[in-house]
């Protein structure tokens, strides 16, 4: 078997076309919507990750603000950065960028955002609401690979529900921005759902889990992690990995996922590429969720938990 | 192999030591506890509830406040009485009995609650702390479940965090109150954690699931549901089910679990049984986590989550 590879940038295309649309509806009806992203210091993932939000945020034509606060900020210099946010009505969605220096309590600045404004759904109010299977917000990158799934579901002839019903969808990697939600993803599908963190592998475990995996989600930040004998022949693998790799022959920098994609490709029925794949469709989610929150910033406030 | 019957009888007396202990010291130090219980209409398993938290406070010395609506309350009318319990000084934990009458919007009421006072993390924010890993309160049962486990695990010798690291739990049933939050009580202890609904049973694969378990955890409501060819040769076995059960040679109703104990206890490790495992524990959590909020009274308003 050779398994079809998924066009990420094809269907964040198609997505975006319908963004575009709401944002067009958005302006219409005379509401203001706008992205801001905070970033602490200079990583070089969240600075990559700024430059792609720059992009599409311009091509759709959605006023982005991008705060860059010094690597040594205190949390009240932080805090008051998203006070301001929270109170400017040009801001509908914020996205703090991690990692945060770790002098940062991260926590503690997440449940400063306005959960309304919280596109992520850092805040504990988000993820419980999430959690408990009534969402506000879908966080972009859980959200784009199940997008990504149920549509190549639908254009593979598949039943979506049936697939899922049937389905053991296997996890790994349990961070709070990704493999944590996409288990309530996974909850919310009906289907049988397993996550795995580190000691899947430490256990040398990794393999018995993932090879009964009908979807294998990785998102374990380990380059060539996953291959071919980790999987079952036909599963659906796809790759949230993306970790900077320093080709010494050429000296540049290049992105690869979590999955040995040349070796898994032989094995799996559907694959998404390192490019191209889940990233894509991630960055027009977050401007789709920038969207939600200016209409939900209409009404949230009379409904928001005391 | 005949499996160890877990004694939760015993386990809960020794909890219950712990807890009348912190019961004094917060006599000592002046500070009030109580718990209420909100019940809307008359349902079996609620009312067989309360009498048992009846007799715990009263073994503890813990007032309790047991509010009983007529089934066609409006939500008005039950909002009310949430608000009251909100200022109420005497009340530092409040359980809202499962279920509301359906005319009822469960999630409108649990969010009118009292983070601080929300001891079963019904409340969106305390749902999200925990499954952000870092919860406010332990909901009972799922609490119960894993302070079952860790106590046998220690008396029999295991190495807790060996083993979890190593080992697979399954967790049969995903509601809002004990499969979903057991779920996050694995991550904690960085177990890998399969979670499974009533489509593992109608896709005809509830065995592939659960014999692959080395920790069965089991909260499907359904009686008898696991039998010994359900489970691995050593797997560990909680039952979370309580089901009324009537003999039709006695008229009376007697409670079984979701484990057919009598098959099952040939093949299993060890096994909770029905009545006696789970629930005493359940019962004297609950009057823990009310201590736990008196204190917390003290100083959670100033960190309450905006």
């Amino acid at each position: 078997m050779t398994a079809t590879i998924i066009d990420g940038r094809k269907m964040a295309d198609a997505l975006q076309e319908q963004v575009a649309a709401e944002v067009r509806a958005l302006a219409v009806d005379g509401i203001r919507c706008g992205l801001a992203t905070v970033a602490v210091g200079n990583d070089y993932g969240s600075r990559a990750y700024v430059t792609r939000i720059k992009r599409i945020t311009s091509r759709l034509a959605v006023p982005h603000q991008a705060v860059t606060l010094p690597a040594d900020s205190t949390q009240e210099a932080v805090r008051d950065t998203i006070a301001r946010l929270n109170a400017d009505a040009s801001v509908s969605g914020v996205l703090i960028l991690r990692p945060l220096p770790p002098h940062l309590d991260e926590a503690g600045i997440f449940q400063e955002l306005s959960p309304a404004k919280d596109i992520e759904a850092v805040h504990p109010d988000n993820a419980g609401l999430l959690a408990l299977g009534r969402p506000r917000y879908l966080p972009s990158t859980p959200a784009s690979v199940f997008h990504v799934l149920d549509e190549w579901l639908d254009a593979a002839g598949e039943d979506r529900a049936d697939f899922y019903h049937r389905s053991l969808i296997v996890v790994i990697g349990r961070s709070n921005n990704v493999g944590k939600p996409a288990v309530s993803l996974a909850y919310d599908r009906q289907a049988a759902v397993e996550s795995i963190d580190v000691w899947a592998s430490r256990s040398g475990r990794l393999g018995w889990h993932t090879r009964r995996a009908d979807v294998l989600i990785v998102a374990a930040g380990v380059p060539g992690l996953i291959r071919s004998e980790h999987i079952r022949e036909g599963a659906i693998v796809l790759d949230v990995g993306i970790n900077p790799l320093l080709d010494p022959a050429t000296g540049r920098t290049r992105t690869v996922g979590d999955v040995d994609f040349d070796d898994v490709i032989n094995r799996a029925r559907a694959i998404t590429p390192v490019p191209g794949g889940i990233g894509p469709v991630t960055d027009v989610w977050l401007v789709r969720n920038t969207v939600t929150a200016a209409r939900n910033a209409l009404t949230i406030t009379a409904t928001e938990p005391k």
